[in-house]
């Protein structure tokens, strides 16, 4: 009880909803919607939450005038009330039951047939897609760097060269606009990589928008203008959510943005069966992004599943297959070698042969102190982003400044990049063997090339890999350690800008330019030079480190880094310097995704209840009074209590009153909101039922139908007669919802309701009458920070 | 309730327990206990089961002598009620509540790096088991096979090879007398390959002896002396095995075979956290035989977890690492490359080079062909092995018989090799690059050595690397086709024999020969060689389908190949093949584990309930009525039920009795079998608490020191007086069980029995009253058979 820290927070709201993952302010707090917990006779009453007068606190805006920008953003103190939960629990009501009871055995195995056509589809679908954003960011940026490159050479003869640093800079500002402008004033949702986006949708939250057709659109031209737009970013990550939004619409059978119903697949149309097809979905997308099917399946795994299931992997492993087999048929008919099958994924780490990079026991520790290393640098990336989008949430949410930001940073990457190229006077021989795609010849000697060149003036993935492949001697540190610096700052800016754009890609090549950089001090400093000449190896684990220092995910990334080498030798490497990164960086500051997770406020459930959380019991946990109904309910106070946006509920348990109705009811049932609406919509009344004969029974087609996007009630007309009517709840109910007694404590709660995927949860006294109700967000409210269990303030917003 | 097929079935009882696993048969039927079932005012009376009359029914022996060997065996339809369930729940009783509430942050922080340290020494150890059996194996091998080829030798210049087949029968058998003399007779729990017993474990069935130290000791000689002894067997199988039972040690700090408790980890010892453990060893056994550490957290998720948790998942994975890492080093300091850490696992498939072996899309339909005919041997060696086993159950169940079986098999495997290899004329230059290890002349001319000799003079791992990686043309169709048909029947043979060895090896080998096979006639029959010309690459094919035909796993096998061959390029084939191996293969027959685990009718529980089974509900499936005890309950009362033989509950609801005593009580909580026997060795009685008042009080420890091996009810003096004793369980209950109301459909118990790990499910009516106890057994029951849903009857054996 004693290591409870209580905080006193803002409350928050956002213009509108899905704006907020975008950067509306979540902190010029101006209502507060004080939670309601009664707590009734418990012993800890720490549920009530003090109503802050606001009249009292310093506002942001204030606050930061007086130069403590640090205590301002307490947003990630706050868990929005905003977010609606999926509901990975069946519902098992009559109408279902009556359904799975006329299926016959061969009908199952149809399903099931079903689901493995499907998955195969996403694989597919998914593979094209990365195919599609591979072909034309190769073309275009061909095409770019050809042109720059030309007039580079022409005014290095003439003098001039300012010329070209202005058309480098146009040329990107462009691209980088074209795609500011679509994700900025089209569809917010669509900027970044949408990797916490996917996680928080696995975890089991609701994000509007996400897996819309129209937010893949964007994502996928909105990636390829950034790529293309010579940005630090890479185009791997956006991979996922490409892939989670190909899931969810072939999925369901139909699109809504297109109005098209293709009436196939209507029996996974509901949160367990389409949650499913995500995760094939995102797993699918790492598999083409990295050639890494296992590393997919698993990254699902680690980022979202909580009931394993075989056949469930399995297909995801198939949908995973599937799709870097696509890419990879596809890009080699592209490169002309059709039929070979050897380049899976986006970006392709090239072959460390096992004989040249084979490492040694005593380099281990080298590759721990990396790790460390990484973990720093990682935090220290992390840091930066995070004050830097608490700027942005303040300061750059209008959509036009976005835009303008995104190519004033797309304007300056070309501008650093010049420079360096300029100053740079490291020349390296032209190589037959390594010959460079775009080799910038500048000041160098005739058949020499700059070296700083083909790191800059080169797309990401192919910076990476000659990092991790060029001879030794390629570089020189100075080179690489000025490299390093200047596009850790610049990834850093751009991660967080309105564009789609992933962080995988610059992180491994922040972490290969210093690993090489090691591997060279290394080589000079040790007399036998053997051993420690492969820089590359240096080159894998820093670019390991330091992608682990910031996203902080340890097993599918040690697998993706694996499949991505195509070499299992250096698994033990890389997983402990992952660990190490881990370690380290968590000591400073969290993860990069779970930094922005938090910032959004997302009710997020973690893989277990805090530690030291076994002293709170359910019923201190639970909301309550909970608003109950009855079995036969009367058509008005459900609308009544469903029009009530102050509780906005969207589970009731249906209760049976008994003899005393004073007293709470018994619990025989439990009802969504979208049921709830569904029936009211279909004019589901005991007396038309009765009056009309040929009434047509309501069906579970026509939950399916109203799937996922259940009309608000405000667009249900109910009139003053039909309010009298009454409803008979029996028959759609769950009749079956798990319960918790009162004195449950809180890890046992989190345990049922995290296994499971639950939505609601009912606590229930002795003789089963409902006493409270537990959701998400009174689960994910609770978390352990630095002075032991703190408690999360909810919010409005 | 159409689709329910009753079979009658008899029951049966063993001469003791564990002795099951090995063959003692489970058919003469001697008693019947027939279940207690209620079914109350339950709708269907399927769980009621008419009392077959023995006199009426023909024994096993006379239908056998009859010649209908196919109709008797029908134990797989069978549950046997004498295996224990693991309790993956916490009970969170108030002792242990008090525990948790008194631990500080740290407290916890240290429990989770003693959970690392704990894998680490896990890993380290299975990989020096590997290592010593690796090293042991070779050493023997090696001064065998020159004995023998010093022998045949001479004898082929003198004539009087009979001489030399008699030499090497009588080594092989001895060497396989002795792992059989031990398996037989001091542990017949380590026969085998030990997985369809670690599945169990982690499924949550209590295997009795299959994780102690004697197990262990007997498992790693008994499998290096089956290995010498030459028998068609891997030593892959028995290290997951292996690893197991070292994490099952190494987690609870202490030995009861050496009776040394070390004080430390005494937090872990519960089924929970042990269970945890004994996934991460079954990893670091896969990890070491393969060196396929994803492969080995694969393996352990898809045969054990149900509830997926990252940390745990990592320290799986670290474990894996540690294993591979620490083999991989002992072993490189064996063949004296110390610090080359190039060659993880028992087995090394060799390195496929991308190059050589890329495959092409034309290819993939040949591929899946394979995986077709892969499952259909597969499913002929599993019918074979299953037929075998039944004649094993029936006849060869005392250890002297198995021990001259397993002799007989040595030598008829040492006959057949010599046999095939004399008759062979199938001679082979020597070459200078694949130098073999023993190449025997014999008949063959000088710098030729007989290329039979290659696949059988050999152990089986040399073999498989042999058809993987030699040169097209060193075997000729010939010699492999005879090569697999002996290789198959021995192999099947060999499988259940009373020593412990694994399948993976033989398999494999199987398959790599028809395999390369396939490969060789496909070059033949096509013009253009150079595609078709590398038949180790359809020896890897064929291989997996072999594989997977016979023991249908695939995502972890995809990975195990995966990882085995160093080449991820393969992955997509080796998927499909194993995807089709396994649909070819379910057709016709079930995978080999699964056969042995349903002939020893061990209440397996799948991944799902099954398909068809959503008109069965809890009131239905239950066991009813539940023995319930009070919450202050007469000691006598108490001892009475724990002795009742014939009922032998492990978990008793406790209620609280409402006025009317002959309604059933409202349930409080749940306590076990093992609780009251702790609570009465230590005569926590009320009475006693009041008048000794130094009485110390009950700690976890108590409980913890008593784990696992609690001592049976008769070992525990009660005297007359004490009988009179009241106790008080509300301090040891756990007083929030689980529950479901009595309208629950099966699938939806499933899911939360399968979800949570439980081990007892409470079902309560309206208000809470106990009316029925779901357990593994119940759930266990119903399984999707032929003619739709059937029952398993249940047997007291």
């Amino acid at each position: 009880m004693a290591n409870i820290t209580k905080k006193v927070s803002w409350s928050s709201r956002t213009d509108e909803s899905a704006a907020a993952w975008e950067g509306t302010p979540l902190l010029n707090g101006s209502e507060q919607h004080s939670r309601q917990l009664s707590g009734g006779g418990t012993i800890f009453q720490i549920g009530r939450l003090s109503t802050v007068d606001l009249e009292e606190e310093i506002t942001p805006e204030e606050d930061s005038a007086r130069g403590r920008p640090k205590e301002i953003p307490h947003n990630e103190k706050l868990l929005s009330l905003k977010y609606e939960s999926l509901d990975y629990d069946n519902i098992e009501n009559q109408l279902f039951l009556e359904e799975e009871r006329r299926m016959s055995f061969m009908s199952f195995r149809c399903l099931e047939i079903s689901r493995w056509v499907i998955c195969g589809l996403i694989g597919f679908l998914t593979g094209l897609i990365a195919c599609f954003i591979d072909i034309v960011v190769e073309e275009l940026a061909g095409i770019k760097y050809q042109v720059i490159k030309e007039n580079i050479v022409k005014f290095t003869e003439m003098g001039g060269l300012s010329i070209s640093l202005i058309l480098w800079a146009v040329l990107n500002s462009s691209f980088v606009m074209v795609g500011a402008i679509m994700v900025a004033f089209f569809e917010p949702i669509a900027a970044g990589s949408g990797i916490p986006q996917i996680k928080c949708y696995l975890n089991g939250v609701k994000i509007p928008r996400v897996v819309r057709l129209k937010t893949l659109v964007v994502k996928v031209c909105g990636v390829i203008c950034s790529v293309v737009g010579g940005l630090a970013v890479g185009k791997e990550g956006p991979m996922i959510h490409s892939g989670a939004v190909v899931a969810a619409g072939v999925s369901q059978g139909r699109s809504t943005s297109l109005k098209r119903d293709f009436k196939i697949f209507e029996y996974f149309r509901r949160d367990t069966e389409k949650r499913d097809f995500v995760s094939a979905g995102a797993a699918a997308g790492v598999s083409a992004a990295f050639g890494a099917p296992v590393g997919g399946v698993l990254f699902s795994l680690e980022e979202g599943a909580s009931f394993w299931n075989q056949m469930l992997t399995w297909r995801i492993f198939f949908a995973s297959m599937i799709s870097t087999f696509t890419l990879n048929f596809f890009l080699s008919i592209y490169h002309n070698k059709p039929g070979d099958l050897s380049s899976p994924g986006l970006i392709n780490f090239g072959r460390f042969e096992s004989e040249s990079v084979a490492y040694n026991l005593y380099e281990i520790p080298l590759f721990i102190a990396m790790g460390a290393i990484g973990g720093f640098l990682g935090a220290l990336f992390n840091i930066l982003n995070y004050w830097l989008t608490i700027f942005r949430i303040r300061y750059v949410h209008r959509p036009c400044l976005q835009v303008m930001e995104a190519m004033l940073v797309a304007a300056v990457t070309a501008t650093v990049s010049f420079t360096m190229i300029y100053f740079s006077n490291d020349c390296q021989p032209l190589d037959q063997d390594h010959a460079e795609e775009y080799p910038l010849q500048l000041f160098c000697a005739d058949g020499e090339y700059n070296s700083m060149a083909t790191a800059f003036f080169n797309t990401p993935e192919r910076s990476v890999r000659s990092l991790f492949h060029n001879q030794p001697g390629t570089y020189n540190p100075l080179t690489l350690g000025l490299f390093t610096l200047t596009y850790f700052f610049l990834a850093c800016w751009t991660y967080g800008l309105a564009v789609s754009a992933g962080v995988f890609i610059p992180s491994l090549l922040i972490g290969a330019a210093w690993g090489r950089l090691c591997g060279i001090l290394l080589a000079s400093i040790t007399s036998e030079g053997s051993i420690w000449a492969d820089p590359g190896k240096y080159a894998l684990i820093g670019a390991a480190a330091q992608l682990g220092g910031i996203v902080r995910m340890t097993l599918s990334l040690t697998v993706i880094m694996m499949e991505a080498t195509g070499n299992v030798t250096y698994g033990l490497p890389i997983m402990l310097v992952l660990m190490t990164a881990k370690i380290v960086g968590d000591y400073f500051q969290e993860g990069l995704y779970d930094i922005h997770i938090k910032l959004q406020s997302v009710p997020f459930l973690h893989w277990e209840a805090p530690a030291t959380s076994h002293w709170l019991t359910a019923r201190e946990v639970m909301s309550s009074p909970v608003t109950c109904l009855n079995k036969i309910e009367k058509v008005g106070t459900i609308v009544d209590i469903l029009s009530n946006t102050s509780t906005n509920h969207n589970g009731f348990p249906v209760v049976v009153q008994v003899s005393n109705s004073d007293e709470p009811g018994k619990l025989c049932g439990l009802i969504l909101r979208s049921q709830l609406i569904v029936l009211l919509k279909h004019k589901v009344f005991v007396e038309l039922a009765q009056s009309r004969l040929t009434h047509r029974k309501l069906q579970l087609k026509d939950f399916r139908d109203a799937y996922p996007r259940f009309p608000p009630i405000q667009s249900i007309h109910v009139s003053q007669d039909e309010r009298e009517c009454m409803m008979d709840l029996t028959e759609f109910m769950n009749p079956t919802p798990y319960t918790v007694p009162q004195e449950t404590s809180l890890p046992r709660v989190f345990k049922l309701f995290r296994a499971l995927g639950l939505r609601h949860l009912v606590v229930v006294d002795d003789v089963n009458r409902v006493v409270g109700l537990v959701t998400r967000k009174d689960l994910a409210r609770y978390h352990l920070g630095k002075h032991g269990l703190e408690e999360l303030q909810l919010a409005q917003t």
